[in-house]
């Protein structure tokens, strides 16, 4: 709530969030909806990095590239060059111009107080705030303490890469131009992402440089291996199994040169590191409550922080390494938010929607690749190495009418982890053109545990894509 | 199965099925694969209507169209206008230039042996075929008779009409070229398929003629609603409320004139009639098993024929008049298929395989308009009109950040309807660009009757439009 001129801001609040992500957000809205009064503190734009710098961003590159994707495979139609300049303005449109004043009105019509400037902990319940001017105001919480601090990319040793602008998500999702050559180094989601979305905006030359043997390696193989044969198939340079030793840029402005391990070397106009993030918890002030000033800050199933005496510390997003994906942190965000308010009134703290159950069954995950890459759940070697009664259908997404249908040439790959004592799904992946709203479905199914025999019930419709749920079925035998 | 030159084909099977459509052919490959003995007896194209002149040339003619509507939506992307003759090529590609071999192949390699001919009931477990020669062969099954002949489209009993050449749903899916003018009557899934598809393709004029207010009525009525908006944004001219009352074709390679009950008169180069379809019962020797010779074949949940001693016909797909969508025909043939084999083996004929549990929940539907609409389960109206203790929640798809990146000036709308008592959704339906793939969760969640308290666990990807789910439970209060 915007406190007016004059009136001091309160110093003690309900509810303390630090970090005004989409985690922390919804965690202060949703306390503040109950009628807890909630204070968040933000050092950079109010709405995190998922609105400015990933997720949002991101995904407004892509989508034209996705676009002409999917044109290329129907008949009848043609699509002219990308217009990448048009593309980056409107991503500057979805970002809003990298303003938050639209985030600030929402957090203020939620009945938040939004408190601008570092957060850190200062002993049990007390929050410091150093400000953008450089002074220091001192919070307390009456209830609750939440850390959402979120992530920061990790910048690897290698000798010269950080004294050579590199690029993180940052620079990449909110580039003002389309690089001529980029390389890329890592093989997870930031990196084959904006490798696409690069090379499809007009990159002359894109090569990644990949550690292990391929990419999005967490996932199932065949993930990783249809997204590279895709990037390959549009002129991505990838190069497996190899370490970059030394990066050069003596002249800030101008172009940077890659030594790699196995001796080659990569000359280009940027270079953009996505090789991790880290839970963003230095200089947060751990160890003021006794905990230990780096790594994520474990918590229990009610996002409480374990270690902490009197349980007012909660920690949710990518700060807990439970599963760095905004939407986790979001729902992560509700069941705190639901615990704080129920203990704040002495009442059960144990009802469905106050514990976690979603993390510890496998987070649903999109990639907004071509082909696009959604999983939920375990994969086969997680549901084996958990010791479970695994058996594993896969379908061969080409040959489902639905996808025909997308289009000449459309390819993808299903494949469903089923626990066979119960009769239920471990995991799912799908790999395919558009298939990331097939995802949901597959959600519901292994977050609800639905039997298979229920499952058999729910026609998918013709000649829909979904109509693979159909095919796994009857490959498992039903 | 293949028979040898001069090895008489047999007389009896353990099953036969009249009617070689998706519905049919599931049923026969399934029993076929249980080890009985299953002749399919077809009177047109082995593959049925859905595969030559329904779903499939449908949606390949709609899908270059749809994929216009998202480029229009999306910046720094520009399309030429759509190759008309290639799309109509693509079509006649998907529909194997309406020829048979693949499915007949399929048929044959599933051990099932097809008749070609019109099947007729003669009596109890027996089936005459009148082949194309003109020659008549008794057939006699061993133990059950499968209806699945589908069924026609309508041309209702106006002046002229029938006389006028009129476009059913196959001349319009088979068109060799894009009329200039063409006038559409009906309001139905048909008609405004076709109507999007033809306007899309080219069509000067397209006007539709709708005898009641709006279109798609047996849905939320704002389906309808958001459809009209769309065609008419489009340039179809929308006449609701209105009839026909002659139509004149003097030339019938000429110009056809429409007069509608209003007075006004249509001149136009072809007339689409889409005004509903009868079950394929015409012809079809009911009367020989004591049953009535019109309207659709009743069955029980089994897909056993009602009112038929012994037990030995059942009926599935569109004949029976239960959903006439053809993964429900599918659907009722699988469970028909385990049925039958299970009764021919004396074993348990009530497994949860065997009963049709889907239809009796309202069967899901993927309409491929743009906006696409999908719904399954109950209807709001239709819940109330049952009595069930019903709470409505809606949500503006538009502002769900998964749909704002799709592009620009996306619109969607979601609605679910809750049973208060059990808390579970009785019916869901979305509105929105490219939402097909999103009906199956909520075909999960319906048929398998998710409660609303584990589909919160259940969290979406962001950004994918799938967070409308995440929307609707909030507004339901969760």
């Amino acid at each position: 709530m915007p406190y007016e001129v004059g009136v001091p801001m309160p110093d003690e609040f309900d509810v303390i969030v630090i970090g005004a992500g989409p985690a922390g957000e919804v965690a202060a809205g949703r306390a503040a909806a109950a009628g807890l009064s909630v204070a968040v503190v933000e050092k950079e734009l109010a709405g995190g990095e998922c609105s400015y710098w990933a997720c949002i961003p991101s995904k407004a590159l892509l989508r034209p590239v996705d676009l002409a994707g999917e044109a290329g495979r129907v008949p009848g139609v043609e699509m002219a060059p990308i217009d990448a300049k048009a593309v980056l303005a409107w991503r500057d449109s979805m970002v809003s111009g990298y303003d938050d004043s639209g985030q600030v009105r929402w957090i203020e019509s939620a009945g938040v107080t939004l408190v601008r400037g570092r957060g850190r902990l200062a002993g049990a319940r007390r929050v410091e705030v150093e400000t953008q001017g450089g002074d220091t105001r001192a919070l307390t919480a009456r209830q609750a303490v939440v850390l959402a601090t979120g992530s920061t990319a990790v910048i690897p040793p290698v000798p010269g890469l950080a004294d050579a602008r590199p690029w993180t998500n940052r620079e990449a999702t909110g580039a003002r131009a389309v690089p001529g050559r980029l390389v890329v180094v890592g093989g997870g989601v930031v990196a084959s992402e904006m490798a696409q979305a690069m090379r499809g905006l007009g990159a002359r030359e894109v090569t990644m440089v990949v550690r292990g043997g391929g990419l999005l390696e967490r996932l199932e193989p065949f993930a990783g291996e249809m997204v590279a044969a895709s990037l390959t198939g549009q002129g991505v340079e990838l190069r497996t199994n190899e370490n970059v030793e030394k990066v050069e840029r003596p002249d800030p402005e101008g172009e940077v040169t890659v030594r790699l391990a196995s001796g080659r070397t990569l000359v280009a106009d940027e270079i953009l590191v996505a090789t991790g993030r880290r839970p963003a918890t230095g200089d947060l002030g751990l160890a003021t409550v006794g905990l230990e000033e780096r790594g994520p800050v474990r918590v229990d199933g009610s996002m409480r922080a374990t270690g902490v005496g009197d349980g007012w510390l909660y920690a949710i997003g990518d700060v807990n390494g439970l599963s760095p994906l905004t939407h986790m942190g979001k729902y992560q965000g509700r069941v705190c938010a639901d615990v704080i308010v129920a203990r704040s009134r002495n009442a059960a703290d144990d009802r469905p929607s106050m514990r976690d159950r979603a993390d510890g069954m496998g987070a649903p995950q999109v990639i907004f690749t071509d082909p696009q890459v959604c999983a939920v759940g375990r994969t086969e070697a997680q549901a084996r190495a958990d010791g479970l009664d695994v058996r594993v259908v896969e379908y061969d997404m080409g040959q489902v009418a639905g996808g025909a249908l997308l289009g000449e040439g459309y390819r993808g790959r299903a494949k469903a982890v089923v626990d066979e004592r119960r009769r239920v799904l471990l995991g799912v992946t799908f790999v395919a053109p558009g298939a990331a709203e097939l995802l949901h479905a597959a959600t519901i199914a292994v977050t609800a545990q639905v039997p298979l025999d229920d499952l058999w019930h729910a026609v998918p419709s013709f000649p829909t894509v979904s109509e693979v749920w159909l095919r796994l079925l009857e490959e498992y035998g039903l």
